[in-house]
This record gives structure tokens, C-alpha cells and sequence, in this order.
């Protein structure tokens, strides 16, 4: 035990040691039943004598808040426990480097939602505003008994570092899946990441310095844009329709800003849901290679088809390096496993390799060796064809409950694929206002206005995720929100 | 399946159906015995016509590369394959963007001691260049059984995203453990990270910009020194001898730079083994409280001390948000865990919070539950007991072993705890020089260099790991050291 003693104070060691050990014990950090080091042991620890320690411990004992057991040593009594550590109080007199620090407002916006939907008076409150998927779908059981076997193969290599890219045959799987689905590629041009997060996160500071121009769709995932303005970039929005983004007004763009990267999620857009149209994607790649400009392709459901014709991922259409492609199994399988991945070709493989190192050395390789072991290309293809139908239903239950209970004057377009609805509030509502009355009948959605570039714009938008509830939920949650809708008019 | 057609090309779009699937079945991309999508289906996902797909498949067969089995479908049969896919020709014509980015050899140093340990002669190599502790120490199977009992006790909820700061139960975990260990905080103060690597990050990210001066201990932990130089930092060293830092060196430095951190490694530290004097640290937190820096005290193996008295951390002497913590359970226990964390208190708590979410949104929950069963006050203090005596072992046996078979001119100070002996060779000889004839030999270390802020100097050190090979192995190891030094000596 490192009990910080200071020999020039005035103080008495005994006292130091008491003051410390009664300051842990009644602030709750060292827990009733715990037993303190022997006397003679600590004084050695310390340097001290072993008088001065059995001094501080009887001290502790007359204040009933230690007990020495005959032949077998000092335990801490139950206590009542007063918050005695300091908090993060706003008004402490921290250092003033501390007050240049910037982003004090963590708070993230989901769990600001999960809040409110909390307080609301709904026993049963329905949240549309997830990123991800329903993962009561994912069979956990399954997955128990892969890691299980895992463990028992691998031993103490399962918990050992792995390679920087990541566990090759892991690699080599994913290699196979992606050939599956449709694009190409090899173990070799694939880094595994903390999620597909990590993944924008390194390609963006491996390519981009503070300043530069990034180019996103407007409206583009949010944390994106927050990832990208903590960075320093330059965010400038690329206007969309209803046929992804508009890949005309590209070129323009290219000429004035001069931006280092496309940012662009080109199936299944988020927030919005499109598809990006095969010339569109072909032109973006044209244009990309003339302007000298990398392509980051979020891919983050991209399989995730529920009707329409399917488009190739642009790397799938990149002759050569253009395109970074990023991914993840957090959205299909299950968040918390944290892991996805990046395909990169040429000399940008090994800076982002080198940068995943620095940042924080590898991914769990359990849980890599886990996956590996688990997805196989046929139970991705069954686990897709069974989320694809469940979704599919999902899909067509909300747009079903949208058209039955939300006012005729919303508008959207049914998505083909992927996990949102976008949609548009009546003339003159705004999402940012609706969503305080929304928690408190119990429904909570992704308000628009995040996910754009500007700071103001995109109010009447609104997102729902229609994945990660089962069917009877969303027509609830619906019929809730068009009662929030008919509330919000009524002040209006 | 997304296959890119071109349906502006000449080529028929059969043939260029064909064509995908012939060059992802002869790459091995696509596996033998993997069925490919019905007919039907793949029509309907490409928009083409039945027949066309139906020809495609047909060419495939002709060729040998697929086989229709009636009924039940078309499945890839075996192959030879070859290696159709781009590889990273570092001559190949990458776009040019590609070209500035930086970092090309990203070949990390342990790898490349592991290939020439590999190459060598020696049957046993013996590779005293790690970084980390012994995981064959860690009682992987206990380890198993929890995980099990976590997954079947949380279900879906293991795998899903967790708070952003990290699983709450395993912060409060961790605050008890570290009161046990004499440094008092809540679990409102910690962050978990993915290991401590990712906590240097994240500090370094958040306190500084690019140009920005890091004061460091000369020599101190390599990738620190990667990663501060890979984001743009000055870094400054601080020299040092056998008692830590020279922290009368600090002021001047702190005038002369006005750095915006001081990263430190004050217990054991890496690469020297040495532990910072108790006035040099109050000395360090003063000056710094003087100049208004920030401390990042890196505790990657505080605990593990074999004898002499313990020394509080710096953030147990910090009177109010001075310094910023980081350890791991990665060195103690089990590397591929990835989990470490920071104590921080003021402000720059939610910032660390916040950039760390948009870095990698959060770190595995199943990994972070499991920990958090795992590793009780009881439990941590057991196996630091045992892990203490086992290397307290190990490092005399490595002495014993220097005093034997190394030349009476090396030096080198034994170290109090921690994992590293750092021995300076005799005047002439360079470690970088000898590397090569020691993995040779069948033996490897860290050469000093890396370790050191300038680009030349340190070139007569080098660092052991005496904790990560068992007593047998570590004088045999010291006996091939000795005998490469030899060698070295007669080729001057």
C-alpha cells in the first residue's frame, strides 16, 4: 500500500496513516470486510516503524472503524459513508490550464434522450433514436459457446497482444465475406478497428490536418461531424436528394475548398436513408481521381437490403487507392463487441496500421478470435437473410403506423434498405422542439438538426429507427408521436 | 451480392458477372464449397435479366470453377489459386495523395526482433525485448469461467454499447482496488480505456496541439515518444539518474519551453527501472502547479515492487487536479484485454470522456463486464502477491546471470520492482550493433536508441525483460547475450 507520507510535516506519520486510511474507509473506497495490510508489513511498505502503524490502526479501532481479529488481521468495519472525495464541482479552483480544455458538454446527446424518456410518465417508453440494431435479434447463446471454445483452444495466446492489423485469419474471414457480398480484396489491405468509429476516426487524422476541408453529405451522421470538427477540419455540406448526394455540385466544391477528403456513406445514408445512384457513384470516382481526392466510403449497413436492385461499394468500383472503405459488425451483429474494420489499398494501408498502433496498440484479440470463429461466410449470409426479413417487416409496420397516425402533411421516402426513416415535420414544426413533448408521451427520435453542417438548418427533420424495435412497439411509438405532433401544433 | 456492372461498357453484362466471379473464386476470396446466390436471386439483386446470370454461371462451369449440384444449387469447387489481387507494389502508380501521406515503415520494432529471433539457429529463442509482463502466469482458465458466467448472466446487455466513460460497477471496482493500493478516488474520476497506450492518447490529444513542447524523462517509453512525435509535438528530455527524473533540471526547461505537458513514468520506469525520489516528486507537482503544466503520470507497473519502500503516486500527493493518471491491467494481467484507464479530476475529465467517444464511441463491454468480476480488491491483491514473488525471483536469477556470463565493465542498477534491467554495455560496444549477433545467438532485447528523445545517443544501453521467461530460460538467454557481446568485442 502506497499511503502518501510526508516526513517534514508536523504532523505525525501515525496521524498520516490514520487521517488516510479513515479518509478511505468512510468515503466507501475501501469496503467493509476488506482486510488492511499486517502491521509489520505496511511499516516495511512504508519505511516507518511498526509502532507507528499498530499506533494509526488502534487509533482506527477506537473509532470502531477497524476490527483486529486475533491471528488473523485488521478488517474494516460496515460504515455509513459520506461523500468525502471532491466531486467535479463547476465551481472548484481547478488549475488554469484546466479551464483552456475544451468540449466540457459530454453529455451525449442518446443518453440526454435516454433521460428524458426516463422521466417520462410512460411505464413503457419506446426510442426511436438508436444508431444501431436490435440486438435481442443476435443469438447471444450462440456466440457464449464460440468464445467459450475459443478460450479452451487458445488459453493465455487469446489474451496475448496480436498483430498491429489485426488477427490474420480474422482477416482472411472478413476478406471472404466482403468476396461474398461483392467487393474484393485481401487480408493484407484489411486493419482491424475499435468499430467502425475508429475506423473514421484514424483515417481522418492520418489524411487530414487542423484546417483542412473535409466534404460530407448534409445531412451526414453526426458524430462524424462532431469527430470532424474536434479535429479541426474545415466541415463543408454537400447538398442531397433523393438519390444520395448530388454529385453535380461536386466538382464546384472540389475547385473552391480544395478539401483532402470526400466523407460519404453511400448506401444507405445516415440519416437519411438513400441509396446513391450508379452513374452518381461512378461520376464521384472520376471526379475524386481528377481533384486528387480520397474517398472515405462508410459502409456501415450496406447489406442491410430490404427490396430494390443492389449497388457496388465505390471501392468495389475504384481502380486503384482511391477509396478507403470502412465497416463494422456493430451495427449488424452487436455494438459492444467493438470491432471494425478498414480496406485500404497502397501506401495509406501502413500509415493507418502505424496510427491504430500509436492510438492504442491493438483490438482485444478475444474478442477478435472470437468473431473469426463465429462469422463464417454462411452464418453471415443466414444472419443477414433472417435480419433483412425481420427488418423488412419493421420497415413496412412504420411506414404502415406513419401513414395511420402522424398528420398527412409529414413527408419521406420509404427507404430500401438500412435502419432510418427521415422525415419531415408539417410547416413550421421543429424536431428539436417536438422532442420534449415526444419523451414525455413516451417516444423518443434523433432530432434533424444534429446531423447537418450548418448550425442552424434542418429543424423540421426527424429520424427514426425502425430496426430496433419489434412491430406492436413501433405502432405505439408512432401513434405517441403523432399525438406529440397534434400537442406541438395546438401551441403553435 | 453487390457485383459492379457497367452497363455503359461493351463488354456483355454476362461476361462481366463471369468475370467478377472467376477472379474472386481463383484469389481465394471465394471458397471452395461456398454457394453462390440462386440464379433468381442474383438477377434480382443486380437488375438483370434470369438468363443472363443463368449464362454467366454456365461459362463458370464450363471452366471448371463452379459446379451445379440439381436442387440444391451452384457451389465453388476447389482451385489453385493465385494471387490475382493488387498487393501493395510499392511501385505500383498509387493516386497521389497517397504519397504524402507519412509513415510508411510502420514494421514495429518488436516484429522485427521477432522475424530475426526466428531466423536464427536457435531451436529455443529467448526474447527478452517485450514490453509486457508473463501471460502464462495469468490463470486463463478462471478467467474462462467468468467470462462464461458474465455472458449467461447479462446476456444481450454484455454486447451492447456501454457509457461512454466506461461499465460503471467495473470504475467502481477499479476506485476500491486503487484505494487498497493507496491512491484515493471515484468512480466519477475514472475512464476506461483501451489500455493505458489509449489513455497517453487521448490525454496527449486533448491537452495539446501540433507544435506544442512535452517534457519527458530522457530515456522514457518509445511509442510515448512515437506518438507525441507522430502529432507534431516538440519533445524535450528531462535527464535523469538512479533516483528518477532530475527534477532540479525541471524549472529551467519550464521556463525556457513553456510546455504544455509533463509525461512521466515515475515507478519502475521503462525503459530505466528507476523510482522517482519522494522530494523530487513533491519538488515535480510544485513546479508544476508553479508553471501551470499538466502532469501525465504513467503508473503501467506501480504495484509491482520485490523490496524497498513504496512511494504514493504523484495524483495521491496532487492537491487538486494537477495530474492526470494512467494504468492498466494490461501489464499485470492479460495484454489482449485492452482494458486501461485514467483518474482525472476538473474539467478535463469530460473532455478526456468526450474525445474518447468520438475516437472508438466506447471500449468492449463484454471484456469490461468480465474484468470487473474478475478482478475484486482480494483477488488483485492475491495475484499481485504471487506475480511479486515469482518476478522477484526471476529478476535476481537474471543478475545472478549478468554477474556471470556478461563482462565485468557492463553496469546497470537492479531494479526495486517493475519488468525492465537496463544495462549499459562497455564504452565502444552499441546495442544496435550487437542486436543482430544476439538474435543470431538466439537471444533479444530492446536496444536502447529507440528509448531516447534525440536522434542519436543511448546507443550503449540496452533493456531486459526479466519478468517475461521463467529462471532456466533467463540464464540461458543472459549465457547467449554474453556470448554475442563476445563476439561483438572481437569484431571491433
Amino acid at each position: 500500500m502506497r499511503i502518501p507520507l510526508d516526513r517534514q510535516s508536523e504532523v505525525p506519520l501515525y496521524q498520516q496513516i490514520g487521517s488516510y486510511l479513515r479518509q478511505a474507509i468512510l468515503s466507501g473506497n475501501l469496503l467493509a470486510d476488506t482486510r488492511l495490510p499486517a502491521c509489520r508489513q505496511l511499516a516495511r511498505d512504508l519505511g516507518v516503524n511498526r509502532i507507528t502503524v499498530e499506533n494509526a490502526y488502534s487509533e482506527l479501532e477506537s473509532e470502531g472503524l477497524v476490527s483486529s481479529r486475533m491471528g488473523s488481521g485488521t478488517y474494516i468495519l460496515p460504515q455509513n459513508h459520506f461523500a468525502l472525495i471532491q466531486k467535479n464541482d463547476p465551481d472548484a479552483l481547478w488549475p488554469l490550464w484546466q479551464q483552456s480544455v475544451k468540449d466540457r458538454d459530454t453529455e451525449s446527446k442518446s443518453s440526454m434522450v435516454e433521460e428524458m424518456l426516463r422521466a417520462s410518465r410512460q411505464p413503457h417508453p419506446i426510442n426511436f433514436s438508436s444508431g444501431v440494431s436490435d440486438s435481442r435479434q443476435f443469438p447471444a447463446d450462440e456466440f457464449r459457446k464460440v468464445l467459450q471454445a475459443v478460450m479452451r483452444r487458445d488459453d493465455a495466446a487469446a489474451l496475448d497482444y496480436g498483430e498491429g492489423s489485426g488477427y490474420a485469419p480474422l482477416r482472411e474471414g472478413i476478406a471472404h465475406i466482403l468476396a461474398s457480398q461483392g467487393l474484393q480484396t485481401g487480408p493484407e489491405n484489411i486493419l482491424i478497428t475499435a468499430g467502425s468509429q475508429q475506423a473514421i476516426f484514424l483515417a481522418s487524422q492520418v489524411l487530414l490536418k487542423p484546417d483542412d476541408v473535409v466534404l460530407v453529405e448534409n445531412p451526414t451522421y453526426s458524430i462524424a461531424i462532431d469527430l470532424f470538427r474536434r479535429l479541426g477540419f474545415q466541415v463543408i455540406g454537400i447538398p442531397m436528394d433523393g438519390q444520395g448526394m448530388q454529385v453535380e455540385k461536386l466538382e464546384n466544391l472540389l475547385q473552391q475548398y480544395h478539401p483532402k477528403l470526400i466523407y460519404t456513406i453511400p448506401n444507405f445514408h445516415n440519416p437519411t436513408g438513400t441509396c446513391l445512384s450508379s452513374p452518381r457513384r461512378r461520376q464521384m470516382i472520376v471526379l475524386a481521381d481528377r481533384y486528387n481526392v480520397p474517398i472515405l466510403e462508410d459502409d456501415f449497413v450496406g447489406d442491410l437490403r430490404y427490396e430494390g436492385h443492389s449497388q457496388p461499394s465505390l471501392k468495389a468500383l475504384d481502380p486503384g487507392g482511391q477509396v478507403i472503405y470502412v465497416s463494422t459488425f456493430s451495427k449488424m451483429l452487436m455494438p459492444g463487441l467493438r470491432i471494425g474494420f478498414i480496406v485500404a489499398n497502397g501506401p495509406v494501408y501502413d500509415s493507418l496500421v502505424n496510427f491504430k498502433h500509436l492510438s492504442d496498440l491493438a483490438t482485444s484479440t478475444l474478442i477478435q478470435r472470437t468473431l473469426e470463429s463465429y462469422v463464417t461466410v454462411g452464418r453471415y449470409q443466414a444472419y443477414l437473410r433472417r435480419s433483412c426479413r425481420i427488418f423488412h417487416k419493421r420497415r413496412d409496420a412504420m411506414v404502415e403506423a406513419i401513414e395511420h397516425y402522424l398528420p398527412p402533411d409529414v413527408s419521406y421516402d420509404t427507404p430500401k434498405g438500412g435502419l432510418f426513416i427521415w422525415l419531415r415535420l408539417p410547416d413550421g414544426l421543429f424536431a428539436d422542439e417536438l422532442l420534449p413533448i415526444a419523451c414525455e408521451a413516451g417516444v423518443a427520435f434523433a432530432a434533424g438538426n444534429c446531423f447537418f453542417t450548418g448550425d442552424v438548418g434542418g429543424r423540421e427533420w426527424l429520424r427514426l429507427n425502425f430496426v430496433s424495435q419489434p412491430a406492436e412497439d413501433i405502432e405505439e411509438g408512432i401513434k405517441r408521436l403523432g399525438l406529440a405532433v397534434h400537442r406541438l401544433k395546438g401551441r403553435k
